[in-house]
């Protein structure tokens, strides 16, 4: 989109996020972002005459005709020592959802055009503030679900994912130079580059891009959090259980089935593990046109869970479709939880009733956790056997390493699966000149990955990601 | 809960609103403020010694153990040339919620407080920065539902409203000590302040603040929003009516009677006029747990509302209940919506049936309007009609008029009673000496209006209604 966009343009978006809060900003930047919020803000000290540069001026930011909107603070940083590598205005206003939006539309009546999601961002990779990494980094940081996801973005930030990729790339270009001349003075081939020289750098070039995509299957629960899925049947408690994870009410607990229609998610921090819990419309056949809509949907959500939480309710008779749910999806996925344990004692004797028999699932290898999410019993035991189940299969992340995103990582195994295959051609004795085509394939993903190399597709397909206003 | 706080401690809370966006502010106030700034800020210049006042300095925020947070540009504000007086520094981060929370946490592991509700505000007002009308200003421009209700908070954030206020006052007290000298100087009473003049002052002071009064109860709507519940029937269309109106899918619609358990709130700006609308669950007879505390609310919300739309599906019979709601309300409130409109031609003749006769009520007053929910038909017009109904009773405000607050005009209607009383006193003669008494209470009144004078209750809750970071 931002490609559309012509860069000459002074644009303008709120960049604080959205809601009440004590401050808003609306952000400009531009050849003409200067101009603009002379016109619109008026000091509060009568000797004023232009904005300094870095500084907070008071005053108050009027509209177009002269109307005050709101007292704020007004800071000008000129390009190319701004965010964007352009001359950019900010206005801090009180920040009120209708205060910022009658400062922005102020301010693209006077000229500057609404930005587009990441737009200052992209400028700033198109004006050299930044390389792709660190563009990504931005919204990552943004996104960060806990501080162990701020942390993996805090190290892309400041661009040493790029500056190692660079360098990757950099060793590879300078093969590729060296293959040039072994092609071009073939009699000096050996001298100039020897195969086992040439297979050896091409080797160490794959391992560490290799090492690199480890990191990133060991921390997508990291960075995107865990997806828990809580399943099982109408009424067996799910609800009541969200809200004893989140500890605090936020789906209507009832005694009646089906009061969940749609799906909630709630992103919880499990002692430092982000999890985003799922609740759904409980796995049951049935004929409610929202229901079943519903029930679709938490089947689906089931099969893409990193973990699924089937809730079993003790007092009540366990059904094939718990039994086949749990089979589809295997005890490696599944973690039984057996609600409504403060009805039972120890050895499954109630007061009226015996506990229904999970034995089951004991048998067939299911890790089982009895809870009572009335009354909180046990939820602690969850949430420990929970994060266990999670970062026993992925691992926790260590600060100062550097994880790469989907993007990248699709990128990167593309290059290692070229090393690959350049390697067996190196020990196929394939002439010099033919693997100069793969080498350069690499390089190209290289440099897609830092941006040095990017179409439009890939641009647009990043920065649309952001929010606006960054 | 100000008060408990020591105005010593140093505070700092997040600035901004909570979510997702390009900035979030970290903001601290204190007299530490400075000094745990420089401990977390490592500034990307190394010639960086202290922060210039006003002055952006980029660099990153760590935390006391020197871990790197985020990158950030760091803003120092030393009192008594800030927002609260004190010296106040404020980090720009990456507006995710992860990362403004662990900045905060940083700087509160560095020896700042949490601050309290408004405890920014709090302080200015405390150092002498604004009266109690502009810090309660501050709060009605961030809550303003419109361009508006931000014009009448931002006639009051200059001052103008407590400094009228304190003009009145003044003049009340010149009053007092006139009368002073009346009563120490008897035979001299009447050349001294005739009881002529003394009522006309009484009465023209009286007068200023009544004509402030008429303002407030004018602009009511203008400042929270005009509460228009819509009512009906289960499943007469005011899902539907919601979302057209909203112009948005907002409520799961569908054919099941009751899908709406619980009502929903959504704000609205018809043409500048802020309408909160409220879809109630339906007004029926139910054994449904779920359905009947919605049901209760739903009447309670109807008899609160300015306007109630009574929808009415014009295929199916009009109930008992329809009508008792109407009688209940009366004509004045409510606003009969007529939904199904494309399912009958002019005459309400349909394709299989008539449709139902609304002739009651037209015939007992009561506006009614034809839509179709589902095509949008009508709806504009009933948005003009609503838009009518509710600005017939309150007019439209001026720029720059001067609008109190509920506390302001709770105030100000004791003062004007307590003029009249004294009024009365004078034309009966009453000494001078005992009408003093009653002038001192107007004057505290008025006191309390400014801030001059007031409790730590009345400041209680008034800072606690503010949002956290203000």
């Amino acid at each position: 989109m931002q490609q559309n966009h012509s860069l000459k343009d002074t644009i303008a978006a709120i960049a604080t996020p959205l809601g009440s809060g004590g401050v808003g900003i609306v952000r400009l930047s531009g050849s003409r972002a200067k101009e603009i919020a002379k016109q619109l803000f008026v000091s509060s000290r009568e000797a004023f005459s232009d904005f300094r540069p870095y500084t907070m001026h008071h005053g108050w930011v009027h509209d177009r005709n002269g109307a005050k909107l709101d007292e704020c603070l007004a800071v000008f940083m000129p390009g190319p020592g701004s965010y964007s590598g352009e001359d950019v205005v900010e206005f801090q206003s009180h920040g009120g959802p209708v205060v910022v939006r009658t400062v922005l539309e102020a301010v693209l009546a006077s000229g500057a055009r609404a930005a587009g999601a990441g737009e200052f961002t992209y400028r700033a990779f198109v004006n050299g503030r930044m390389d792709l990494t660190q563009a990504e980094a931005v919204a990552e940081m943004i996104a960060a679900p806990t501080r162990a996801g701020m942390t993996l973005a805090q190290a892309k930030l400041s661009g040493a994912l790029g500056e190692m990729i660079a360098g990757l790339r950099a060793k590879l270009e300078h093969l590729r130079a060296q293959l040039c001349v072994a092609v071009d003075f073939p009699d000096e081939e050996i001298e100039c580059l020897s195969p086992e020289e040439f297979l050896q750098e091409t080797q160490s070039v794959g391992e560490s891009i290799a090492a690199l995509l480890k990191n990133f299957h060991r921390d997508r629960c990291w960075r995107e959090g865990a997806l828990t899925v809580l399943a099982g049947q109408v009424n067996a408690g799910k609800s009541s259980l969200m809200n004893a994870l989140l500890g605090r009410d936020r789906a209507i607990v009832t005694d009646i089935p089906g009061t969940t229609r749609d799906y909630l998610e709630e992103a919880v921090n499990i002692d430092g593990l982000p999890v985003r819990l799922v609740d759904t419309a409980g796995i049951r056949e049935t004929e409610d046109t929202v229901e079943r809509v519903g029930l679709e949907r938490s089947k689906d959500m089931a099969q893409k869970g990193d973990l699924v939480l089937l809730v079993i309710d003790r007092t009540r008779e366990i059904l094939p479709d718990d039994i086949s749910l749990a089979q589809d999806l295997g005890p490696e996925r599944v973690l039984v939880v057996l609600n409504k344990s403060d009805l039972f004692d120890e050895n499954g004797h109630g007061e009226s009733a015996e506990a229904v028999d999970a034995g089951w699932f004991e048998r067939a290898g299911y890790q089982c956790v009895e809870i009572s999410a009335r009354s909180g019993a046990g939820v602690d035991a969850l949430c420990v056997a929970i994060r266990e189940r999670i970062v026993g299969r992925s691992g926790e992340p260590d600060a100062g390493e550097l994880v790469p995103n989907l993007r990248q990582s699709q990128a990167m195994e593309s290059a290692v699966a070229e090393l690959e295959a350049l390697a067996t051609d190196i020990r196929a004795e394939i002439p010099y000149d033919l693997l100069g085509v793969r080498l350069e394939t690499v390089c190209d993903i290289m440099g897609e990955i830092t941006g040095e190399i990017a179409s439009a597709d890939v641009l647009n397909s990043i920065f649309s990601d952001f929010c606006i206003g960054k």
